[in-house]
């Protein structure tokens, strides 16, 4: 899968991909109710990225959750990030 | 604990607490988008059951979940059993 | 996907598939530690479900999950339900 | 709760306490199988970490999960850390 230019990438964030860029990551940032509302969501982009077979990295910090994208063996970000990061938009936003 | 006279669960239920009895226990249905986001549901519905530790049957049927609740100690619902429904209650409706 | 003779699908049993069929449906039962063994145990299965987009009706109760497997499009046992059967196998017996 | 002794913590940690410390945190890494293994290793924390009401930062990276322990309030580690990762450790090296 090629990698997709910088300006690509900014281009489809700024058309309403709520993650931001750092570098060759996306990143999204999600703040929740408590620890639990953080466990539902992470299970839900779990269940997404099993299914996509692509897999964000994942930080819980009680009810904030981090979601870094990428994708390693391109060696920077492809479609398949943009196509992850827009199904995970679609989980709604309260989670739990 | 004690339990609850069928009336006094009944009164608790007109008050808002939206689950249904049959027979001695409570039953919730909650339909959802998809297997991931009942799997979600379940994750928080889980949480708050290790959090109370009192545990609903839980089953799953694509994006359908249903959560029975009864303290099977005290042959019949409880306070406990309320409690755990208003929790479950708060979880927001769409859940992913 | 075509539906599988019961013979066929009683020869995959008997050669090393853990579940039982009951009319057309393959059925696994598996007895862990606790509430929470369980709650890990549905949620490994549910990533697998999402992965092969095939998914089991689960049923938990504390440390017991049942897991009920069919292709309804087809009308009964296919492929790919002895393909997720097998895959479910290869979880650890103890999940948590 | 009181901030233990970093020679305190040690002293557990030789005792078979499966973590190490990091100044004032307690961290663990466990390394699975795969993406699907480790989200239901964080679900199996999870549960316990709500019944405790206490909470570990938890980070995924496909197969490996590393969990961080301390207690905000107290400024320090303490008792509650220490009953937590031995719950933890308790589960199945294997989880999925």
């Amino acid at each position: 899968m090629d990698v997709l230019e910088p300006a690509a990438v900014d281009a489809a964030l700024g058309a309403g991909v709520a993650w931001t860029r750092e570098g060759s990551e996306l990143v999204k940032t999600r703040r929740g109710q408590d620890f639990g509302d953080s466990l539902a969501y992470v299970t839900a982009v779990g269940a997404l990225a099993e299914e996509a077979n692509h897999h964000p990295d994942i930080d819980i910090r009680w009810n904030v959750v981090t979601l870094r994208l990428t994708t390693h063996d391109a060696g920077g970000l492809t479609q398949a990030d943009l196509d992850l990061a827009r199904r995970i938009d679609a989980l709604s936003t309260t989670t739990a």
